[in-house]
């Protein structure tokens, strides 16, 4: 341990546990960085000091000696529990930092806790930064993908630090000045969202080809490492392999025969689909992915409707094994770009009532390595959004275009196979419905706002004139000019 | 025009537009009550006064004059914009209304402002009561169906004015003591919900209809008289038959077609997903009716999108109408009940989060008349809860899963040719994939679970023993007992 007293440290962690020391220990990992580390409690402090004295941190037992063991511009990064105690750090760091000095909230804030955060530190002259930070421990520790908010001035000295520690893909640090105030952390938000639908598009691909082939999920596993060596290749389809292949030690059964099935959840799933509600951006497929965890976690209901009947014939044994594997697996690409256009429509969208200046590619990008939901095909994105800054949706450039297009036919007819069999396939049904849903010409919301003008005086508008109108269901039915009321 | 002066109305209304007024003539035409008027411009009240001299109104030039006007305790609705101007008239009427007095809000107020409201008001010894009222305009006038929240003491003022201007069915006025603060208004949302997820619905299976077997609107409009007449008899099946059958003035064509098929939405629809996804309650067909809604009015993207590619085969006709026409029916059926399901598990939810005690058969029952969702088959939800209080899910309820099992089949027919055909129907879909996940006897959520456990170290719960586990899926891999971080 260095000795606190002079101001030593260029980065500075409060919070000690996993994530915070992890993240600490990758900081001083790099060169160039000193780290001052601190905790409410001493003992863990202790803890990660003896077991780590190769990162040679500079410990302080409160907030004044934090606040002198860091060169200026202070910068520290806090990873607490997000809610309350971020904020009573919050609090306590202001007191002992100065104006350009800096704050980082490094937990899985909401945005507009953030923006709520960076509006009131501000008053005091000090940086408030929320940036989100996925990878989990591992990520924390060997290279995570950054989403940081905030102002310029703070990137100047931030940006090196977080490029030290970020992962690295082909070559290019994940982390970018992603926008102002809480734009970090709602980037973030949308990163979880989208993993939500990701990871339950993979459930029902497993669960397809089990019911549907009878493999056993150790030969499910030998499927997934094979998707992995191609379009499909993304972290989270490699270490689905990982968890199939587990053998359960204590009955030797497959460890996923022997997990509850009940799917917990932290938030950020809810959160995103509560933002794109605000937003006005479908996000059904992250939608139908967190609903399929609550609808898990319904132990009595489940019980009671274990009785409700399925398909008369509810055998579901599919004949061409490989084929119905490939059209799994077409499916499952297809739906997964339907989520990112979602997620991506969502940034776009809160870019836009924020005021941010999202670079669309470079979230792409820095997403290309250290998150949960890196993958091969990000940087198709980041090509896209290149060749098309203003492209209205992402499933309509031309790349995407050819992939569901030689995709839908399997698509379907995994939809068509589930619908039949009584297997639950929300996820990939839901994003099918959304892709018919944007191309179709034609959409009977039409009657919707019929009926809306017919019950409400909710007004409509015509496709062959400007203007609003109203029909006099009640009077005579003719139809008058109107007053927009939506 | 009474004369104001003397105490001599036992309700009063705030706000004279359309709902407003349509209300406070209601309230007139009823045996027993004289009715106070305010609005903010006289201009507005001098119109309605010339307008509705049967109704004898009671019209106040200021809050004063109506306060003085109104028998005590004194009771007042406010029918004006949810938001801003009602808290503006809330803090008027605190000034001049006494402790006992009863403030109503009979907008569209969220909920969780009506709890705030209510606590503030609460503390001035004046009584706060949210009410939802729906019905529309013609409900306002004629007989809404009406769900107030607020005290016990409030209703004891309340409940015969309100009983004698609701709708009636088989007798019964729809109204009744919901339950306390917001309790009313959170019913009141979660009944919106259910109407957006109707209509989506409806409005699927008239599309389904009129593109597999190429019927006209108005052929299509007899198809839901006919409907009209059985299990399916409601006013939103009735006037959607009066929408079809309407013709275009302008261009003698169905007016359905002249319409611009962007729905618009006035915020409901998404507090109602928005809520549930607090209360970690399934409402997917509630959530893929607002997203419909919302992906209909995004002309850019739906332009871009319009190359995209339908099925090779996207002729599609169906060849025994009759039979395709009775399968889109028992669909429609089925996917209504699991709407009304997913809405009644949130008012559960509901209840139990902000311990309202809500009688589910009783909301069942004043939704029979007067509200845009009024049915006959609402009188079987009120059935099931009579017979069992504690069900756990509507869909449950014997009569429901006769319903469902019998449809059933047809329901996966018309999800499986929409799918072929390339045509749009997430609500469809989305309430057949819900009634087979819940309905599982094993989900993949046990993968879900054990992919979180590998990146996030979330833990998960085994089937065979009490407590939470994780791999150690960087380490040896083998599984120790730990703390449930979720």
């Amino acid at each position: 341990m260095a000795e606190t007293g002079a101001a030593q440290a260029n980065i500075g962690v409060v919070g000690m546990a996993v994530m915070g020391s992890n993240l600490a220990r990758n900081l001083a990992s790099r060169e160039g960085n000193t780290v001052a580390i601190y905790n409410r409690s001493w003992e863990k402090t202790q803890t990660v000091l003896d077991e780590h004295p190769e990162a040679g941190f500079v410990a302080a037992h409160d907030y004044a000696e934090f606040a002198a063991a860091l060169q200026k511009p202070r910068a520290a990064i806090i990873m607490v529990k997000a809610g309350g105690p971020t904020d009573a750090v919050i609090d306590e760091l202001v007191k002992v930092f100065e104006p350009g000095d800096i704050i980082v909230d490094g937990g899985n804030a909401l945005f507009t806790d953030t923006i709520r955060r960076e509006k009131a530190v501000r008053e005091t002259g000090i940086n408030f930064v929320g940036a989100g930070i996925s990878g989990g421990e591992e990520g924390a520790l060997l290279g995570p993908s950054i989403m940081p908010g905030g102002s310029d001035e703070s990137w100047v000295t931030l940006g090196p630090i977080l490029r030290s520690i970020a992962a690295v893909a082909d070559g290019e640090p994940c982390v970018t000045h992603v926008g102002h105030d809480g734009a970090g952390h709602f980037v973030k938000m949308v990163h979880n969202g989208i993993e939500y639908a990701d990871m339950q598009l993979i459930a029902e691909a497993y669960d397809l080809i089990r019911r549907g082939t009878g493999k056993s999920p150790s030969e499910i596993a030998d499927v997934f490492a094979e998707w992995n060596k191609g379009e499909l290749e993304s972290y989270l389809i490699e270490i689905t392999a990982e968890v199939l292949r587990q053998v359960d030690a204590k009955t030797g059964t497959p460890l996923v025969d022997v997990i509850l099935d009940q799917a917990a959840a932290k938030g950020t799933g809810a959160w995103t689909v509560q933002t794109a509600l605000d937003l006005g951006i479908p996000v059904s497929g992250i939608a139908e992915a967190v609903f399929a965890r609550s609808l898990s976690s319904k132990p009595a209901q489940r019980a009671a409707a274990s009785a409700l009947p399925g398909p008369s014939s509810d055998e579901f044994q599919v004949d061409d094994v490989d084929g119905f594997i490939e059209d799994v697996r077409q499916a499952l690409y297809a739906s997964k770009i339907i989520a990112y256009s979602q997620g991506f429509d969502e940034i776009v969208a809160g870019a836009e009532q924020y005021g941010w200046d999202i670079k669309k590619g470079e979230i792409a990008k820095i997403w290309r390595a250290g998150c949960i939901i890196r993958a091969r095909f990000l940087n198709r994105i980041t090509e896209a959004y290149a060749e098309n800054p203003g492209l209205v949706a992402l499933v309509t450039a031309p790349f995407f275009t050819d992939v569901v297009s030689k995709a839908q036919d399997s698509w379907r007819r995994v939809v068509v196979a589930a619908t039949q069999a009584g297997i639950p396939s929300p996820a990939f049904s839901s994003s099918l419905a959304y892709y018919d849903g944007l191309r179709a010409d034609r959409l009977p919301a039409a009657l919707v706002q019929g009926q809306r003008d017919f019950f409400g005086a909710h007004t409509y508008k015509r496709v062959d004139a400007e203007g609003t109108f109203h029909t006099l269901w009640s009077g005579d039915r003719t139809e008058i000019e109107a007053e927009d009321t939506h």
